[in-house]
């Protein structure tokens, strides 16, 4: 398709460019190469469009931006992104659908319940008395174990691990690899006259997890000690992050990829942690607390805001952390200054002591 | 069960709460939720007791504590941890147990060694000289490759990859996803006139692990380039952490979540590192150090103590770093009043030199 | 064989230690226990050979070094790597050899397309519309879903799911457990008069992965949103590492374990990132950029050379930020030496004020 052809499909007209160049994708205005077209739908993004390598760019008619310096059309619209959502599937290809049914080479234990229209992907094993609920789909390679439920319309990727009990809400996804219920890290430690003994301590709670939740891929929820640890409703968990024992999470958080979240923390509602961060254990982050990248959180926060640094302090006091070299460098001017003049003040003449 | 019933079949007092409330699970004082029997044993969490949501708690009989603010019963008793070993039973379900036998859909090559009353569950793989020692479980969508051993009494979880002729000691718990023998990170990199050229170090050695070692959910431990990877007895590994190749643990050590260790490290006898923590490769860690959260480690910790920050140093010195910047903004008010003195000096008229 | 044995093979000349020692494993200077043989070509690590608990080293004849101090055998070689790589085989066991053909347990969609001399182990799946290229091994237990694909002589591992339409190139390696194509994370939220409303942004791109890349255990790297995240040839991936979507590296890159990227990153030619470094999202990365370890990247680093720190600076600026708290201590000094004489210059009798 050319641009020409996009451009009368979507009712645009063609600014720059060249109207006969192919368009063979889609991307964002940072992410696009040639034969991309994007678009700018918030201005704040209008810096981009110069500098976008993308073959054609849907701008507002009233849009003021020139043509990309690299060569690409702009095709004015009246709504870029309504323009954008016709061409995505023009250049998209949709998830595969998977039909209900079970795959032969999936062991399906007698004793668990399936609902309808589910599937069961090929070499899955679904243990006693697990329940998977209406419209779910498991992907191949997906263990469910023993009593565990997952609720309706999930959609569960290879090589997930849901451990015993745990139970999963309705319309959750969850990346390949991730570990829903493995035990937390718990022992106790005796350090006698035999020397030293390490006992575990058994781990026998559950992983509940709300409706909506999402879990990207190799991310581990480790089950309670007693009771659950808990994720609430709508809240979004990246690949590769750790959720220790015991931890709630209040519903319509966020935590980004690499994040280590400790046994017992609790989280409010819509907290968001961003990558690499690590919160220490028994902490509680009220509700709309922001922690930034690669924060280390040692200690409750309870005020709205953003923080970071570690130990994790709010932003403006973060900040002035990381200016302290600086002010360091200039302290120590300063100071050499002042030693300079001190000593010039001590050389000069003192007045004779004059006694009254 | 109702608290009088609960209080009743332990032989203790109630005193505040409501006798009548349902008890539906146990739970730790913080962790507890309304329903939970919970219990203080050690007085340092005494002020616990007020704050907790748990409807029954169990408290010794001369407990200096008043019932919980929420609502709870205090339950007196001789031994409060004695009494709550007593109610866990009563509120918790057991983990699955697995009976000896291989399951028809698990793929068991006829040069392995099975040892007596193993389970392998649904979908394994074990591969050709591999051994399984006796009383192992296998559960799900394990794969055993070849040659490797598992000792007695074993338990490990689905999605674990244990790779080719790496030995597993006995009584070791291996939880889901994590993968043990996988190559280590190593590559010699030729810089030419026709270019970069990497090419791979073969990665020829294993992993051994001794007994009683239990390690987390998706944990990586990398097989040496030559030798062994060792992880020493009753060392306990948790989720998310990376081991290198030829890294050597002591026996009783600590490694909590997301903690990396780089290639050739040499950890003593119970080092503990806490969360996300880092050491680079090639390093002596003595024995009893204990690594903070977060911690970068850059050289060698020979003596016991607390290490924190990074580059990682002594807690003490530690601190001083978190506190530079409170010191930086005294000492830029301290220099601005010096300033201001040594001007008000330089201005005052100076006594006229006097010769001799 | 004896340390004689093994000076014969090579046609070395034994100096010191014990000849009739056995030699039983190969190992570094570094990692070698008693019963290892091990070598020194690079002068800079000779120092290492007095510490070695080898039983043998291989040296040049003219090397500047005495037996080791634990009693070792020098071996006197005109080229000491010649002679280790000659005792290698000795010592070590290669690999498994993965012989073509498809395992009777494997699940292979007929309408996949498998090349020739492919090993296909057991209860791999292998989906629709997926092709793999000549010569290429997966192990037991590989997801290769719709539509992907898998280049020549390639080694996939044991619980790797590669995901719909990826695209992996020619001599590929990827180790157990890691996940090629999860969904990007990508959430639109809206917070309305009827609450939160979190909107899942589809992840319609894929991941290409050029040729001679090779990936750890357990490592993550997202499908782009639109388009494709792209790893560059010969560049290697460690293990846990988290690469996110619409990432792109050059070629020549190494990213050591646990490392984050955040969306939209680019990354030159050669650029190296070391354990647990963490990059913000839409940066650029020059060619020849290193960043050291734990470090926290939060803008553009174009100039190649080392980056260090949280958030990451040139390494000699960073070295002053690690050393502003021994600064602050010397500041400190400096300033109370100067309140004391400022203070005895304003006790200091002033002179009378004469008027003219």
């Amino acid at each position: 398709m050319t641009v020409s052809e996009l451009a009368a499909l979507v009712g645009g007209r063609i600014e720059g460019g060249a109207p006969g160049a192919a368009v063979r994708g889609v991307a964002s205005l940072h992410d696009a190469v040639e034969g991309d077209v994007s678009f700018l739908a918030n201005p704040k993004y209008a810096t981009q469009v110069a500098q976008t390598k993308a073959t054609a760019v849907f701008v507002a008619e009233d849009a003021a931006v020139s043509p990309p310096e690299a060569g690409g059309a702009l095709v004015r619209v009246p709504s870029p992104d309504g323009a954008f959502a016709k061409a995505v599937p023009l250049f998209t290809v949709p998830p595969p659908v998977r039909e209900p049914g079970i795959h032969a080479s999936a062991v399906v234990d007698p004793a668990a319940k399936i609902g309808r229209g589910v599937h069961i992907g090929p070499l899955c094993w679904v243990g006693p008395n697990a329940e998977i609920g209406d419209g779910t789909v498991l992907e191949a390679h997906v263990v469910i174990a023993d009593g565990a439920s997952i609720g309706e319309n999930c959609h569960i990727y290879p090589m997930v691990s849901v451990r015993e009990r745990c139970r999963i809400g309705a319309r959750v996804i969850i990346h390949n690899g991730s570990v829903i219920g493995a035990d937390g890290f718990g022992y106790e430690t005796h350090v006698g006259p035999e020397g030293i003994k390490v006992e575990k301590i058994p781990q026998l709670g559950i992983v509940e997890i709300g409706d909506d939740v999402e879990i990207g891929a190799n991310t581990t929820i480790d089950r309670a000690r007693f009771g659950a640890t808990v994720i609430g409703h709508h809240t979004k968990i990246d690949n590769l992050v750790q959720i220790g024992h015991n931890v709630r999470t209040g519903p319509y958080c966020g935590i980004v990829s690499q994040v280590g979240i400790a046994g017992s923390t609790h989280l409010g509602t819509g907290v968001m942690i961003w990558g690499q961060a690590g919160l220490a254990g028994h902490l509680t982050i009220g509700d709309g607390v922001e922690i930034l990248a690669h924060a280390g959180v040692a200690g409750d926060l309870t005020k709205p805001g953003q923080y970071l640094g570690a130990p994790a302090v709010p932003k403006r006091e973060a900040l002035r952390v990381f200016h302290a070299p600086r002010a360091v460098e200039r302290l120590k001017e300063q100071v050499a200054a002042l030693e300079a003049k001190v000593r010039a003040l001590e050389a000069s003449p003192q007045p004779p002591v004059q006694e009254a």
